[in-house]
């Protein structure tokens, strides 16, 4: 399977997921539009294809990987929704098109920011699965990464940084807790779901995982400032107006570009173990890299 | 054991488990004490009471009771946090004392509103309850009872309702989201706790929850217009102010009186299959119609 073909199946998959489970509750109409809206807002579902890629190394992706796609997908979105918000980074695009909050207005945005987040538990704890003890353990994972342990306290941290001198060690700890939590936890999910258990396994996703989040977001900040605001779908320049610390100004352009060199070696030597079975990692650490949006 | 001194016992479990489980995560300082200020703010621990309460109708209290009423009170703190945002209901005062916004800073009130959030199902589904079965029964009720098909959806036809007239089953219909779905979730989730399964005491811990949540509501309506700003700790005629739609309006003040008299006797009945052992629960269907703050 091409990436292209991979990132479909697993789009088809959790969008599939994600409708069927949202389905209609008549109350609840005018916040689940803005719930469906943030979920389908032509995200590049990177975390989903890590999930599934990481299930494909134990065995068939199941309905408890599609849960745990669907939910991180849910936890993802809400945490967009909230960044946007004025009191946030205020921002009124979104991989070009309006931010929840200017779509609909912004008391709408918490709640469905809130409500995006309920709904990711509420996909992994739904009694149909009948696996309670891979559940639960599904939950763990999902809490640990999304909460005050992770990505919550990511995002404080970053506001707490807006227009401070910071060194590279603490932008790297800012940069775990805030996505790098969350991409750990898709590909751990994805595993746990087709019944990953030896420890060895697991520390050898987790080392893909941290080097892959971290590479993430070195190219994030290096499209920022190469690439311009049509392609990126949000402003070019966007971190640097917003005086925020990034990888390009503490390593310069260059010293950014070979950070993420090293950290995609890192990658592929980590999942080197599982053989040809970690093609899809294997693609998706060159697709991160080598992305320009 | 009185009201009194049942509030007080179930006032120290509850902090003491919350303070226990909050513990310290350094990177998350700021973000604890402002998670920390919402939990600890002087809340009459209402809930927690009606889940130590219908605990212990079927056997002694124990951790997941306490986790329970943790994981409820962190919704509950939560939704606070974010209803009084300036996007929401734009209040500074909750209980006498600054809301967690003006205490801190908006951003931050979004981020321990999300944060207490997955902290309510961390407390769940932390692995040390051993009891995989129970906890992701606990979990589904509290998805359900705090997302879209409960107090989301009931904050955003609150918020919808703002100016708008509406009659006696648009408002019942409200508050049954709005409040109503978590007060039944506290008294569905004690019993749980303790090893509750049969359909009738479920039934009949329904309607008595039914009856006090909604009880619980309009006399916070008659409140509202009765007592004082300092009584209240928060400003008298606020709901009039805000436009809201309420029971004394709907019903006139008489009225909503004689609503609240006919909730708590259909309260006081529906448990009375119980006996003696609901004691608790007939004391806090009591305070809550006889409370004037």
């Amino acid at each position: 399977m091409t990436l292209d073909d991979f990132s479909q199946y697993a789009r088809l998959r959790v969008d599939d997921y994600l409708t069927h489970s949202l389905g209609q509750y008549e109350p609840a109409t005018h916040l689940q539009s803005a719930m469906a809206y943030s979920l389908f807002n032509g995200g590049k579902r990177v975390r989903p294809m890590l999930t599934y890629a990481a299930a494909s190394l134990f065995g068939e992706a199941n309905n408890l990987t599609d849960a745990s796609a669907a939910a991180i997908e849910s936890i993802h979105a809400y945490s967009l929704i909230h960044d946007d918000l004025p009191a946030m980074d205020d921002d009124d695009l979104r991989r070009g098109k309006p931010t929840c909050h200017i779509q609909f207005d912004e008391a709408t945005a918490i709640l469905a920011g809130d409500a995006l987040q309920t709904f990711a538990f509420e996909l992994l704890s739904d009694s149909k699965h009948q696996n309670t003890k891979v559940q639960l353990q599904l939950i763990q994972e999902l809490v640990h990464a999304s909460g005050r342990h992770g990505m919550v306290t990511g995002q404080m941290i970053d506001l707490a940084n807006v227009g401070n001198n910071i060194n590279i060690d603490e932008l790297e700890q800012m940069h775990q807790h805030k996505t790098g939590a969350l991409i750990r936890a898709s590909i751990r999910m994805g595993a746990i779901s087709t019944g990953a258990k030896s420890e060895a396994d697991f520390a050898a996703l987790d080392a893909y995982a941290v080097a892959i989040g971290l590479a993430f977001q070195v190219q994030d900040d290096i499209i920022d400032i190469t690439s311009d605001t049509t392609t990126l779908g949000k402003t070019q320049f966007s971190d640097e107006e917003a005086n925020k610390p990034t990888y390009p100004k503490l390593l310069g352009l260059a010293g950014a570009q070979a950070l993420a060199q090293s950290l995609h070696s890192q990658a592929i030597t980590a999942i080197s173990p599982f053989g040809d079975a970690a093609q899809p990692l294997v693609e998706l650490a060159n697709y991160i890299i080598g992305r320009n949006h």
